[in-house]
């Protein structure tokens, strides 16, 4: 099959729009008028991609690339062939990201699978429920009683929105998302298969059973938030579970049950957030990181790709490490580790003896080589 | 806008019914005529609340709480001002999870997103299939040929139940849940999201492609199982997959094919079991703990949080870290390390020069406090 | 409720059939035209049920069955009943997965939760959609305009099919999959809750709000991937995201922009691969494996379970471990700290003192408090 590009290409814009656009100087004898409708990396553009150069080790593919136009530094401006429109600015990547913005404006946010304009036939909104003008929902989405849509919100096909949830302005629900219990703020964008509002996981165990602690807090997502695919929030016990004005949270993250998250946070796919743990401002967890329930990450603490935080990290501060610490501190203490267990081997050469015939067995490997 | 709470808040309760119900004493001078209609944490508790105090950090928020009733022990009721009506139990918060019980009934298990009563139009339910007098079925939910549900059970909106599927009574079905190839028992909860009964992961590998393992078993789940949003169950290969009785599992789990969990488990979010995995009746499994495949976990065992298990795990012990082991052995050996890099590295005090400028550096910070 | 069986018990295969498809022996004096229409562990084969052995640990299970056949070397032939037909083959579990495959043709990949034949009604097809024949789409499925699907392939309930999305012939979309941004080849599977296609996490980060990074590109699957329920794949920002020929991909798993994989791989659950990693033909990932941005992972290299790689894995090695190193290096740095400990901790006999009654903790950093 041939293969299509899912964002049209339009009219795009001239070099000249793009130099005034990102306030760039463009390299002597450089083609203005030719026209730019598209953006690609450097090594597939074509006559009329846009492409850009930040670093010395792709320098070389910048002095064979075909692409139209290039966004670089004057550092590297001169290795362009002839026929690349060379842009000049400080930061390349940050101004190819806002030409990226002006080519493709409907990418910036997911739209409707449908091409659905208004309610489609084949959704299911409760008469009940309160639409904004300008709000689309597609065919298969379920919208319950009194729920309230804001205009230009989409709501995407199979998304079940539950009684009484309140959505803002120019949101976009991803299909098959579930929301219920909730309150959403403007310009939100839920990723496809997330499920939103539902109990917390809350139990007074015992031995011949456990019994359920009821749930009835919220959840509040405020504006500008971004929510990954498969991301699972729950909704507060007593209290609400809240998520911070501009935080970005990626796929398959688990936030419990009253825990609040600060603005602007950055929080990578499939952490755990586990009940009642307070995030400030501007904190951002790697991938895969875990938190115990109740600690507080202080504002603008940056927490290591698959640590595991048991206590309060103060703000500012880089933890990593499992169970974290500040800084570098658990890396290091693991290649330390290894550097004594390799000495502490060299003496005992008998030692590896039973070791699995099927592994290459590097420290093995590393002493044959020695003798 | 305004926040809407989810749950409704209908008459209430009497002080003097709330104090019979948990068999409380109330201090002398408390009001029990005074009704109670909702339920909030000590600080944000409005006349018209029952709140809870169990622990002498929150006793200061007592002193100064606006709440209508507070459920505590006999050591702090003297803290409270006198509008506030005390109740003594000996166990405050067992105490207000059975009032939050017998005030907001219908929070205890999810209901329907459309407030459908029967089956909603916009159902799609198999002419075979059998539904009980007082089933509940969302627009957009799919029940497929020859399935058999129960009464009081609740499928939400764009739920899909497969051909042949048993789901008993009073269960609740999340919205956007697939479900194929299982038997469900009675007073289920399964939480949005879910994806239940599919093909387990096998495969005869080679080098030039891998070879399917047919998987023909089936997902059995027991009676008062509850399982999180976005979980996934694996049927059977030749055996069942088999969840216990009263079991609860958290968001975000990934169950295995042919693995046995025993009754009143609890599995918390992000776990990952492996296949043919056996655990024990009473096991806990905290947050994002894996499990290689064909352990065993004996009964009342726990896995402490982040653990990853590659071998079997005695009845009662509490094991940790990777590999997982007895105790608290892991957290020691890292602590141990710790202390240990931290003194080899105090003769050294040229070592660190290179260390990145946008790190606190942690060893460095140490050394200073050798000097 | 009694149990039923979910995939159909047919006429079956004769012995003499299931010989002649595998070339097993028969052992002398089976019954060759006994007729076999199930498969069964060992220990559960009723006398229609085939069986294989192929360890020692379960031999005595052999000499007990009620198994009508069973496959297994001639090391073990003898040992079972007169009543069981024996075949020997070299490779019983191969030969048993062959036989299986052979008796439950409609397990090999999903089928429709409808047994819908074409397009259901309740299913959104847009008029602009080309379906070729032979393709069944169940209600509650939307597909969007000009989405191409080739015949034979199948559309579970509720999956949400995009615009311009090109899906190949005989694959199966599982229930409630959304698929956005993509071109999938033939005899695909995506099993249910999957969402494919969608943003990846791309932000200019900043203290003021993070700037989104457009994403256009596209979702390359193709032939013979299986794809796990739950598992995220987004789409790539100026490249493709790319999933090779035969490779099968667990529950769980995340899936970053740009991101290259082989043919031929295995990811096992819950791994999350970050944007931008190249991962060669036939490598494995063990469960839960984390890989950093940008790393490559050499062909044929093998990551064991829970790793964290933080650089490039050279072709055909084996790492482990966070950080991730060769071999089983890692393994051994915690086993040897474990003894060091161990010895460490030995003359400090009473050290153990104040440790806390529910804690079997081995050594607590009591030492310190006595001093």
């Amino acid at each position: 099959m041939t293969e299509p590009f899912f964002f049209s290409r339009g009219r795009g814009l001239s070099v000249r729009e793009i130099a005034a656009l990102i306030d760039a100087k463009p390299r002597p004898g450089a083609d203005l008028d030719r026209r730019i409708i598209g953006i690609a990396a450097l090594d597939q553009a074509a006559p009329s991609d846009l492409a850009f150069l930040d670093k010395a080790k792709y320098a070389p593919q910048l002095s064979i690339s075909a692409a139209g136009a290039c966004l670089t530094t004057e550092r590297y401006a001169s290795r362009a062939p002839a026929g690349v429109s060379v842009l000049c600015v400080t930061e390349p990547y940050r101004a190819f990201v806002e030409v990226a913005r002006a080519l493709f404006p409907e990418a910036l946010r997911p739209s409707s699978l449908f091409e659905a304009g208004g309610v489609a036939v084949g959704a299911f909104v409760h008469p009940s429920a309160r639409l904004e003008n300008g709000v689309t929902v597609d065919p298969g989405a379920v919208i319950g009683p009194r729920a309230e849509i804001g205009t230009g919100t989409m709501i995407n096909a199979g998304a079940a929105i539950g009684p009484n949830v309140r959505i803002g302005r120019h949101c976009a629900i991803g299909a098959n998302v579930s929301i219920t219990n909730s309150l959403i703020g403007d310009r939100v964008t839920v990723h496809p298969g997330c499920a939103i509002g539902q109990d917390g996981f809350g139990y007074l165990m015992g031995a011949r059973g456990h019994r359920k602690v009821l749930q009835i807090g919220r959840v509040i997502i405020q504006d500008d938030v971004e929510i990954g695919a498969g991301t699972t929030i729950d909704r507060g016990g007593i209290r609400d579970t809240v998520i911070g004005e501009g935080t970005k949270i990626d796929n398959l993250v688990q936030i419990g049950h009253n825990v609040t998250i600060g603005r602007h946070c950055i929080i990578v796919s499939q952490c755990g957030i586990s009940g009642s743990v307070v995030i400030e401002d501007r904190v951002v967890l790697a991938g895969q990181v875990g938190l115990a329930d109740n600690v507080r990450i202080g504002e603008g603490a940056m927490i290591g790709a698959r640590s595991g935080v048991m206590s309060d990290v103060p703000a500012g501060e880089k933890w990593f490490g499992y169970p974290a610490m500040r800084g570098r501190e658990f890396l290091r203490s693991m290649m330390t580790l290894r550097h004594w267990v390799g000495k502490s081997d060299a003496p005992e050469s008998g030692d590896d003896e039973d070791a699995p015939d099927d592994e290459p067995s590097p420290a093995r490997g590393g002493r044959r080589r020695n003798r």
